[in-house]
């Protein structure tokens, strides 16, 4: 197993370095204690003092390839030495190569590909094309959601990162979506769940008038708000409501996309098409940014004699398209995403219903392909979140705690409110997978010892 | 000099593909033609049939060190095999580093560095800081600037780009920046203009209500919209004014920044210090997606307890912070910044000057470094621009025609509206230059065609 000498001393450069000059995200920057890391490959990242992690994490959801992946690097390495940049305006093969491999797996007729830097940015472009097409303003988001942080997408977004740089009149109105565990409609199956959201939903439009409504945009599976897989019929029951009146159904698969549910694109597992589909992270596993929309042939044909007015410096980026085209043909050739259908429904699955069952701080699991969550709760019967909404300090002491359990276990975990999420990449193998949930069943009894059954 | 052998067979495949499945920014997709390019080195590039062009435009303004730079080329080949990507929460060398080299350059106390994907995600996040910090809404932008396109960046946008994407209630206001040649304050010199537009700039902010204003935000040298260079005293005012009222001063140097006028900053020039400061393109000119914002002291213990709300899967990217540090190091040893200082003094300018009195076409030539503009009119007494305002199809005729015979001429031209940018690559040697403003000369007498003195 690679990994680097430990040269503790370097850490100390680096960690200094970082924080005489780096700003970090989504934190109060006296407050942080950020690691820092040597180097990395494949499910494993390590630190300059001998510390191995296994990423139950793929970073931010992003490495479906896994760090380092020979032939990405290799590509891009080619690329480098022949062409790095080149502005939007040109043809180049690597872009025209990118969009035919993307539009190549999108469903339906999403043939045309605009790309950009990184999710957000695709979600601001998503709703501009929108809004054109419809000539209207509105856009209907989930709470329980995150489209980015750029003003359009984090007035999108349906989590607390919302609050801070909400501005009330954007345009966005926030609906409901299906999560039976919570069930914001007090169903008691999925069926039920269905059918009452897809009322919701209804109501909403018809409430706020449909002609109203330029969009109504969903990610496929919800990811950082939870992993809520919707239940059988809601997707095609947003598209039938939106084909009723016109609205443009756009689905954000920037985490859920490229192989992170078992199929190409989540939206495989509900046999559903999207008039436009948001996409970043694991295009190429993010080891250059970029990000992007596939669009319908009609929205298309909009900006057909009228220009499409949005764009960017590095739309189309060429050493970034290199990277898509080499991390989609590995992906292709290694079985990559059939891989994170077979250990999702082999190993992950069917383990974490059996730490479930074992543990009374876990309240449900749910999931598909490489894409898991654990709800921690006080409580199985009263569902009871065991740390209460957005909660911070104090508050989330028995989230911290289990954190902190799973990084001594040599496991980086995905943890979010209440909820620990098991996201590693695409490529992760079984004795990976096994040994990460045992490092995971373990910190599990740091959480059970903050249950009401302690 | 280093070309592909031409391979028109090849950039007609390139093309195809490219139009069966690429969505360009900006455009109209069915009245396009977009060059296939073949490659790039230094201040040129080819394309698949054997014509080579010189770079006048540096791409979109940001290959500052040219195509294919072999040390930063050199340098994303190494860290591409070390390690391509890793979260923001983690501290990582070449980020660090990164972040130290941009803060040693940037004036005054802004040490702390926030990074983007771009320049418009860098607008994006000054602008949420601004607000944080002063707790107020609006944000005051000039006519005549760009600042990205994504919701918030090009709501503050002050050209047409802006039009189709407004929202009027996003808290923007706009006002007018000095710009002598087309004086919005009929003003008869660079001292009146400069004391006429701040009177309007505190007048506009008085009426506002200064209580309400979180930021005033500019860019330093207006790029795409014409490169009008402020008048002594004209930041120094702005400055002063944002004092009086605790109002957050930002220095938009996407274009300006990292050698383009001949300073590591535009600001350098004006001795002038922002509370922050946004970049991109130059500061690894492009070779991998990057931006980024520079962060007063006073502004980053604001975030010091409280969490800075904002973020971005790809902030601090290895890879392109890697290619950051390569770029800036190289233009340091190499002396590229006192290059583009030289360059503008010695050769660009004077020619330029030249070039307009043999021009009845030419209007007016202005700039500084490697950053001029030529304003094209019909006539030199009326100023009356050749194209009108946003012109399109027939209308813009004459800017086109010029375009083109640039084109024919080897030579890549910067276009605007009525305007032609001179704005080659930092490194661009006295014998290109030279051969470029012949090309031009030779071009603008299709513009000369077009005037009232034809």
């Amino acid at each position: 197993m690679t990994t680097t000498q430990p040269d503790p001393a370097a850490g100390a450069a680096v960690k200094a370095a970082d924080r005489a000059h780096v700003f970090h995200s989504w934190s109060a920057q006296g407050l942080i204690d950020p690691l820092p890391v040597a180097g990395a490959e494949g499910s494993y990242f390590w630190d300059y003092d001998g510390n191995r992690y296994l990423d139950f994490s793929s970073q931010l959801v992003n490495t479906n390839i896994g760090h380092q992946h020979p032939k990405v690097v290799a590509a891009i390495q080619e690329q480098a030495g022949k062409l790095c940049t080149l502005a939007p305006g040109f043809a180049v093969d690597v872009r025209s190569e990118a969009a035919r491999l993307v539009a190549e797996r999108t469903p339906g007729d999403l043939d045309k590909i605009f790309f950009t830097n990184g999710g957000a940015e695709a979600v601001e472009n998503a709703v501009r094309m929108a809004r054109l097409h419809t000539g209207r303003t509105k856009v209907l988001s989930a709470y329980r959601s995150y489209h980015g942080a750029t003003a359009a997408a984090i007035n999108l977004t349906g989590d607390p990162r919302r609050w801070p740089s909400d501005t009330a009149s954007a345009g966005v109105v926030h609906f409901w979506a299906p999560f039976l565990y919570r069930s914001p409609f007090h169903a008691e199956n999925e069926a039920q769940e269905c059918e009452r959201a897809l009322a919701h939903l209804a109501d909403t439009i018809a409430f706020e008038g449909p002609q109203t409504v330029a969009a109504v945009i969903l990610e496929t599976v919800p990811g950082t708000a939870g992993i809520m897989v919707p239940p059988p019929g809601y997707l095609a029951g947003v598209r039938e409501i939106c084909d009723r009146y016109g609205i443009v159904f756009v689905l954000d698969e920037v985490m859920a996309g490229f192989g992170r549910t078992g199929h190409w694109f989540a939206a495989d597992h509900f046999g559903v098409t999207p008039d436009l589909l948001t996409f970043a992270k694991g295009v190429n596993s993010g080891y250059v940014p970029l990000g992007g929309v596939a669009i319908s042939a009609e929205i298309a044909a909009t900006f057909d004699q009228r220009p499409y007015p949005g764009g960017l410096t590095y739309s189309g980026h060429p050493l970034a398209c290199a990277s898509a085209v080499a991390t989609i043909n590995a992906m292709a050739e290694e079985k990559i995403v059939e891989n994170a259908a077979e250990i999702g429904e082999k190993v992950i699955g069917p383990e974490l219903r059996a730490i479930a069952e074992r543990h009374p701080s876990v309240g449900e699991v749910r999931g598909l392909g490489v894409f898991w969550a654990l709800e921690l709760v006080k409580d199985k019967e009263t569902r009871e979140p065991l740390v209460p909404y957005n909660a911070s300090g104090a508050a989330n002491g028995p989230m911290a705690e289990f954190a902190a359990a799973c990084k001594r276990g040599g496991l980086w975990p995905f943890v979010n409110m209440n909820r620990t999420h098991v996201v590693p990449p695409c490529t992760v193998t079984e004795a990976e997978a096994k040994e990460g949930l045992a490092a995971l069943d373990a910190a599990l009894s740091v959480a059970d010892g903050h249950t009401h059954a302690r």
